[in-house]
């Protein structure tokens, strides 16, 4: 079982198959943000409190951080947000950046071994995340996308995973410290993205043996209802093989639909996770029924007797 | 790729691999209802003509008709509840019931090829139930358990379920006939009750090959928030392999987990049930849209007009 360690100074989360899917929060991003991307080239870091604080409230194992603003001083931003994270929050950090200076900045500054979001299949990506990843003992996403743009062939997908995988391994870096992102395409545009996605997970938890992340969100894009549409998207998705996700914990559907997939997928011991999220208060004065109510369980019931 | 084809005198439904999930109502059944229990038996079966309508307006494709109540004249009822619910609504049937008779009974009065529901791996079970599914040309739902009772080893039950096909087989029954009830266990007393029926799931549709379904609602028996746990379950197995379900279909919770997954199966063509289910209606005041717009009914009569 590949298990991929993210530490912070004070905690350990562990990516894994047989594990609790991981909740990375996403919303320390100034991508699509305009406030917030204002107050953060000000130096104003009031909201990446707030929303770090918020997110590990709403149940975040782990966070993403990210300070990508256009014509400001990335690194420098992106190395005092993570700073000021893990002095407000406790849990791991994923550092994301699409500029090699910047994930060295945070890099440089992290407390513990960080998830770095992340190298592409590019050879010039690999080139220069790669021996970071190594000089700071961190994790990182591989994007399942080269030089040819994205495929949509899973098989050519899991083939640029597996070129990722053994770069990484030239580097001197292990599997497990590789989580593959398969990228999510919006359904509403390729109507067999799902069907792919799932066939793509089972490949690279089953033959790659790699843990794996993505942006769950995109998958809905464009249609109505999209977080009713994610509560059913998350947990196939969590079925085929995927082992974290970078999310919005703040959608209460998507915790759900996450914490119900761990049940199913007899990763929440006792179910205790979610008796004590969703266990009602006892109405007053009601008696206790050991039995419970009538309808199809009872049926159930009546076959047992019968068998 | 199994088809599994169930008509009533007007419509066919399809259960298969590619094809939409098939939602089966399983409201008309008196087991734990007793104020429809009594009715029933009184011969007032005005609650079975409501739940019906009710059912199929919420989109069940298929109903389950269940006349199992104590002490009463279950061929009759059940044959006459068939009957008046064929006069009623236009989709196919499940015939559901424990006694031999009443299955019999049910299938003479049936219009179309119907689904019993069910047979055992039980040798008695068999001889009795697998004649009457080819005398009348019916589907048959195959509950994976037998003498020995139901085992927790999905490995024992796949060997139970290609006993029932084989079987089948030796009656000139087809296995695209024999949909499989894999049979869902209360995850709060069996922590593994999901991860080993994806597993069973997985070796049904890809090496016995068959069609399955079950009653869903059982997984959640005893915890707390059924409805969110069933909403992560239904997508889950339907990713695993599971092909229909014998559900209540007034849950919306269901509707939408059962609705989502289709999309992320491939199975919902450019999402259009989707789309037309959870569109928001134009605000009022605004500029009517000759291109659709409007809300669910709107829409609903256009397609029909240019059917």
């Amino acid at each position: 079982m590949t298990e991929t360690v993210i530490t912070s100074e004070k905690r350990k989360v562990v990516i894994g198959f047989d594990r609790r899917f991981v909740m990375i929060g996403e919303r320390i991003n100034p991508t699509g943000r305009k406030l917030l991307a204002a107050e953060m080239a000000a130096g104003d870091y009031s909201r990446v409190v707030a929303d770090a604080l918020a997110q590990v409230e709403a149940g975040a194992q782990m966070l993403d951080v990210n300070a990508g603003i256009p014509l400001a001083d990335e690194p420098k931003i992106l190395a005092d947000c993570i700073k000021l994270v893990q002095e407000t929050v406790d849990v791991p950090l994923s550092i994301d950046s699409s500029i090699v200076e910047a994930l060295e900045a945070g890099l440089a500054v992290y407390k513990g071994k960080a998830l770095v979001n992340s190298v592409t299949g590019e050879e010039e990506r690999l080139e220069r995340v790669l021996p970071l990843i190594k000089k700071y003992n961190a994790a990182v996403v591989a994007i399942s996308n080269d030089e040819t743009g994205i495929s949509e062939d899973p098989d050519v997908r899991y083939a640029v995973a597996k070129k990722i995988v053994e770069r990484a391994a030239d580097f001197g870096i292990p599997r497990e410290d590789v989580v593959v992102d398969p990228l999510v395409m919006p359904v509403g545009a390729i109507n067999d993205a799902g069907a792919r996605l799932m066939y793509l997970l089972r490949r690279l938890q089953g033959e790659l043996k790699v843990n794996t992340t993505c942006g769950a969100s995109n998958f809905s894009f464009g249609l109505p209802n999209r977080r009713g549409l994610n509560a059913a998207f998350l947990p196939m998705m969590i079925g085929a093989g995927m082992t974290s996700a970078i999310m919005n914990p703040l959608h209460n559907e998507d915790i759900q639909a996450i914490l119900g997939a761990d049940v199913v997928m007899g990763h929440d011991p006792n179910c205790m996770s979610w008796i004590r999220k969703f266990r009602e208060p006892a109405p007053e004065g009601a008696t206790p029924n050991p039995e419970g109510g009538g309808g199809r369980r009872e049926r159930e019931g009546r076959r047992r007797a019968r068998g």
